[in-house]
């Protein structure tokens, strides 16, 4: 049935499969997705919002790469707020809240209009090999399916048990059938493979909450979007609500934890530590009196509710108990309750930095497989694998992002080189440069490098050169434009900021603290500028960045340029480390197992010293 | 976790379900509509459309008793046709495509806004029981959720077996579980059952088609709808195509019937016979060098197509290869292979006019588990569940339609009395008052009715009166107003009709076959007459057909009145047959299996004779 041989497989309809598959086929890959079921295509499987803190500067990234996970939010959004505007821009972070079933809508169209991907529902349940080196998939139906590349993203799929109190049945999601055969012929060929564990709060009837007793949390009122190109903007958004836990509802909660599978050691696996079940934060946090619950719609019209806050795999009636005792939820009803998944996943420290394992070329894995959690996560390294499995078998260079570049380098080099013990989440702490790591910036750092690659469409192109040439005109226009101290002590009164004596560049007046864009262009000189530019808004944001932020931004690429030295000294792949004794012996083991591509890798790896990195510098002649 | 006693719990989100949950919830009962994925609420799991021939007059049927099937059909049609138009008006039957995606969630939001029902999503796995009255429903989880009725649509999910060639394996619909412990319960309480097989086509890449190849299959001009509500009707529509098999895709089918799990006795189970797969079709029409399929998009925007007239279980090769030797499908791409699927049934006998159980009071079955085929079956049986659940609750008068009522009635007493072996799918030939059972008029023969029970609501009920009244008085006017030859006989002439010499009333000229209500719209009076009344358009077409059928209207209706003497002779419900000598003994068996509530009922009853009747007539006194 498959005489065809396709360039890319990408096994899973999930976010990073989804990406994967897109990413591939719109490079011009022959690509093919394979999912149990073409109807739950881009499921939002635990909360419906896309974002946050980290996560919505990657799904920037991903937006200025050429992906979907941008496009596909703004299309199904129902609220949009800027996290963190009190704080540096490094900080400012998009969060998203969307319309389930929208969202998998938008993604199956968009999947559905490259004209390079085919889609097949089965169950791909093995691999097929010829020495050590993917030749395609086995299906459960004994299809094999010829591919150069295979992407696997079988998310929490893989031997997935769902718990709830003491019962546990086996399913990939509520409701979705496990999948088998993967992960044992994986191990078969020498895979190191763990377990881990993941939780959703319960869904109820947001007709049977009472909204007056919490608190609202309206989305921004100028609500912005992820996408660099030109999706819409919410003209009106759905509400969220906030409450809280209290001391009753704990009490109820700890009835039950002799019945926790998370308590009695029927889990084992370890789950998202800042993503933890309420039995984890009230266990943890004796001391704490309440806890936040969001209440979050599922979408523009239906009345199912996400209780973000409330993830549990307690028995069902403790669960119901205890959210009746919470403010607003006295006559709540379930939709269904709560669960925890155990699902298999493979260390990533056995991949390279473009996501191929190491035992097996031409394979690739991406998402949950690798041991994160997080849609974006998910997304990330599903277009990077997209990209790499593509590249891969048009025999040209892998398409690595570096730790200065962007949070998915971060994130992926973090993955293969410190491995993971436990769901791993972004946060802006990981990123060492995230000065330069902003959602603002993400176009401009990535997307030319895309359109190098043939992803970035032309449209993408476009639009960064001229908000690039803009931004720069203007931080330019700024530095060499004088103005007199008439024109702006009124202004400069009125924010009390200090009034000048004498005319000087433009840019001194901006780098104060409390002036902003918008007073700038309250002198004639700018704004006479701004419209005679047409300058975007885009570029008029970028500006204000890199006039204010200028000293942090030059400090933290002077140091990304260090570390880019350290970067471009690649380690030989087949370098032996075991006869350096001068090396710990910690370090020659670690060096030996996780094999860095540079210098730069192996000083992040856990247990390789400075002085082991000296050593490694004068072996390898510097 | 559940405290409340429902009044009225539904197993099942499907078409029958769903209007079983509708229609008690809107009549009063407090209803829980429990499912294994409410995400799947309202899926087609078969071909993207509802209606056709005797299907459409049903949807018109649950539509004008305050059902949901056409409303929802309406808001997610994207082609119309009224089938027929060419036969007389008992032949006109109304089917539309549909979005399949659209579909269920117009299902699922039609359901949320029903203030009485609540939700809940995990498998059932049991009933409670109390003496002979069933008292809730087991879940998965153990949890036991108390109601007074139960309505069991399980559809093909009890212990739903799939099979593809010579695989087979669990499931309740192509990537979902399928449903265990009912089944056996209900065997352990007496019920009989059985296994039915029913199947499914490809679904194919629309891209992958030469629709060039194919012959174009338009929606009507002017399309219609479903619903007696102001749903709208299409402005733009998407067209189907036909396309054939040959002899060398019936070739290519045989090479595979070794690995038919219909041919080599895997599948013992009956499908239905008017719906074959195809390896059916050219095993019983050898003759036949070509079979129709109707090429039918998926929805508005999906390139998903489902190949109508091609279902198949035959191995996926065989499939593929057979199906890429149609015309138009040389190139094509499979999004899944077709198969056939078999589950358990209870037989309708079981039953009584109510959809209660014989055996279980307050149980009620609906759908396929009864051993139909069809969405419109399903739903019909649904509502009709629906509606007597809520009435048995209520300590009401149940609710039954007689075969002179609705194709409903037809469709129910088909069922409890004869039973059936195959998989039982409506016909007009099924219903020997069809002339009586239009889908014009659906509304007129049930509304009034539902709106009594309190299920069709005022704006319905003030419809149908409008349109009764105005086609009454237009009759009337007909009736009772004369021409003039000179109006007349140029609009006779055009139509090649014999020209009058004298005046006479208006229905004389409108009765001939060739004049049509737009012809007698040209006439002063009547055009002057149908803008001072303002007559709506269901009413001229209703007063047309009363006008020109009036003949075979009334002649059924008084073999209607007829049989209604004979089903207004009630049998006592514990009448015993076994003493009555002058009785055949199948009769007495048959009798006292089925245990008819009329004379009507049992006169249908095969193995019943006339001169069994006779008996029966003197034994009740008549």
């Amino acid at each position: 049935m498959f005489k065809e041989m396709y360039d890319v497989i990408v096994v899973g309809g999930g976010h990073a499969g989804c990406e994967a598959a897109a990413a591939a086929a719109n490079m011009g890959s022959r690509t093919l997705l394979i999912t149990m079921n073409l109807q739950t295509i881009g499921q939002m499987s635990c909360n419906p919002a896309m974002g946050g803190i980290a996560k919505g500067q990657i799904v920037r990234e991903i937006d200025a790469l050429g992906g979907y996970s941008g496009i596909v939010t703004d299309r199904s959004a129902i609220q949009f707020k800027m996290l963190n505007l009190s704080k540096g821009p490094a900080m400012w972070s998009p969060r998203a809240q969307n319309d389930r079933m929208r969202f998998a809508e938008e993604w199956r169209s968009a999947l559905e209009r490259i004209p390079n991907l085919d889609f097949y529902q089965e169950m791909a349940v093995g691999i097929t090999m010829e020495k050590e080196r993917i030749t395609g998939v086995k299906t459960s139906l004994g299809l094999e399916i010829r591919g150069k590349s295979v992407v696997l993203t079988n998310g929490t799929f893989l031997n997935g048990l769902i718990h709830i109190g003491l019962k546990n049945f086996g399913g990939g999601r509520a409701g979705e059938r496990a999948s088998t055969g993967i992960t044992e012929q994986l191990v078969s060929l020498g895979f190191d493979t763990g377990r881990m564990k993941t939780g959703t709060p319960p869904r109820v009837d947001g007709r049977s909450l009472n909204y007056q007793k919490m608190i609202p949390q309206p989305g921004d009122e100028s609500p912005g979007k992820f996408s660099f190109l030109d999706t819409p903007t919410l003209s009106t958004q759905r509400e969220c609500h906030m409450t809280y836990t209290n001391p009753e509802v704990h009490d109820l909660l700890r009835d039950g934890f002799s019945r926790s599978p998370m308590f009695n050691g029927r889990i084992q696996s370890i789950g998202p530590r800042y993503c933890p079940s309420i039995e984890d934060k009230i266990d943890r946090f004796k001391e704490r009196e309440r806890h936040q619950i969001f209440v979050e719609p599922e979408g523009w019209n239906t009345v199912e509710v996400y209780v973000n806050g409330f993830s549990t795999s307690l028995p069902e009636d403790i669960q119901f108990k205890a959210l009746r005792s919470v403010e607003g939820f006295e006559n709540v009803k379930f939709f269904r309750p709560g669960y925890a998944i155990e699902y298999d996943y493979f260390p990533p420290t056995q991949l390279t930095h473009t996501l191929e394992t190491k035992l097996v070329k031409n394979l690739f894995f991406a998402g949950q497989i690798n041991g994160t959690t997080g849609y974006e996560e998910a997304g990330a390294q599903g277009i990077m694998a997209g990209i790499n499995a593509h590249l891969k078998v048009s025999e040209e260079e892998p398409f690595v992002l570096r730790r200065d570049e962007a949070y998915i380098g971060v994130l992926i080099d973090d993955l293969i080189t410190k491995g993971t013990e436990e769901p791993y989440r972004m946060f802006t702490s990981r990123a060492e440069y995230r000065t330069l790591l902003r959602q603002d910036n993400a176009d401009l750092r990535l997307t030319e490098r895309s359109f190098k690659l043939g992803l970035a469409g032309e449209e993408r192109l476009e639009r960064v050169r001229v908000k690039e040439d803009q931004y720069k005109e203007l931080v330019g226009f700024f530095k060499k434009t004088s103005f007199v101290p008439e024109e702006v002590n009124p202004i400069l009164e009125s924010l009390d900021s200090k009034k000048v004596t004498q005319g000087d560049k433009l840019v001194k007046i901006f780098s104060r603290p409390k002036v902003r864009m918008h007073h700038m262009a309250m002198l004639n000189s700018v704004s006479t500028y701004i419209k005679e530019q047409k300058l975007i808004p885009e570029a008029l944001e970028q500006a204000e960045i890199q006039v204010k932020y200028a000293g942090y931004i030059e400090k933290e690429k002077a140091n990304a340029d260090k570390l880019q030295r350290l970067e471009n000294i690649r380690i030989p792949k087949d370098f032996d480390y075991m006869p350096l004794s001068s090396l710990s012996m910690e370090a020659r083991q670690k060096l030996s197992e996780i094999r860095p591509a540079t210098i730069s890798q192996a000083s992040r790896i856990s247990g390789v010293s400075p002085s082991d990195i000296s050593v490694l510098l004068v072996f390898l002649g510097r």
